[in-house]
């Protein structure tokens, strides 16, 4: 940020008065212009057959991590709930009709500014298909996952989270929130 | 938005190419200028004294809702994770030194473009102090709580989900993560 969006000033970094931070402040106007951690909101698809339980992964089309697998996700928009940008990620990235049920992670990786929160969901139907900024969507049961080409960080932690959690549930048990922080790796996200 | 901050020329509105909503575009560098939902990370701390359960509120001492009752909760900053989010807005507007639990409520505002997000918490100790946000810090058992002062809809709301909650707890249950969605109403976020 160079200029001030409200009346084109530059804008210089200082700490405000009653703040503890630098932010960038116009010369002119004043005004202060926060920058703050955004929202990417997926879904963890999931379908049953004979017994085995696949999850749906979408393959990029897009930078970042062009041609490497993902869950359905991307940036929640204004104006609109969580639930809702879960919904409307996974049509956009992979054409499914799924039931959203609960959040199952929530996921801070504060290197890039941002937080990750991933909805179980079920397919309603195997009519899925790829939106433009995926490659191919398909469906994987665990030990057909390509665990070394997955995007991002927070997928395969998630992934994991529910594969784990997906044996306790057969033995009785719940699938439970799961809460995560990433630190900066190798593993761009 | 009227300029662009990385070259200071007009900004216009329209639909960048591969995607379906307006943003502001800058109409000499073509830089698109995202605007998305910001995160507010709270606490909702309790202190256990001879049996009885309560919580700790700030009277709020900068607007919006100057004089209202809220939980300390405030906006996520940039390269923090929400748990530490969630222990620095304690600090900050309670002086309160927490031990810092699960996440408890997820509550989308659409309507202002946020996502409130509340940690449960135990007080360490009864050491607080009103940080320059705030007016006073007090605590309130579930009768003495000014359920007509509390300055947000989303810190109602996670106050009524908490005492429901601790009934269950006291017959065996337990908490669990409560999501829930607020549209616009007479109340201001
Ligand atoms: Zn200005
Ligand atoms: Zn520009």
């Amino acid at each position: 940020m160079k200029f001030c969006s409200a009346c084109a000033a530059p804008v210089a970094l200082k700490v405000p008065a009653d703040d503890t931070r630098e932010r960038f402040v116009c010369t002119e106007c004043d005004t202060i212009h926060y920058q703050n951690p955004n929202i990417v909101v997926g879904t963890l698809p999931i379908w049953n057959i004979d017994g085995e339980v696949k999850v749906l992964l979408c393959k990029r089309a897009i930078e970042p991590r062009y041609g490497y697998w993902t869950l359905p996700a991307g940036f929640m928009e204004n104006q609109e709930t969580c639930r809702q940008a879960a919904q409307r990620e996974t049509i956009e990235e992979a054409g499914a009709n799924i039931e959203l049920h609960e959040l199952f992670s929530v996921l801070s990786v504060p290197h890039v500014d941002q937080v990750h929160l991933f909805y179980r969901a079920t397919l309603i139907d195997t009519n899925y298909l790829a939106g433009t900024e995926s490659l191919a969507v398909a469906l994987f049961s665990e030990h057909e996952i390509p665990w070394e080409e997955i995007a991002f960080a927070t997928v395969g932690q998630t992934l994991k989270f529910f594969f784990e959690d997906l044996k306790k549930v057969r033995t009785g048990g719940q699938f439970s929130l799961h809460e995560h922080d990433f630190y900066k790796s190798h593993r761009p996200e």
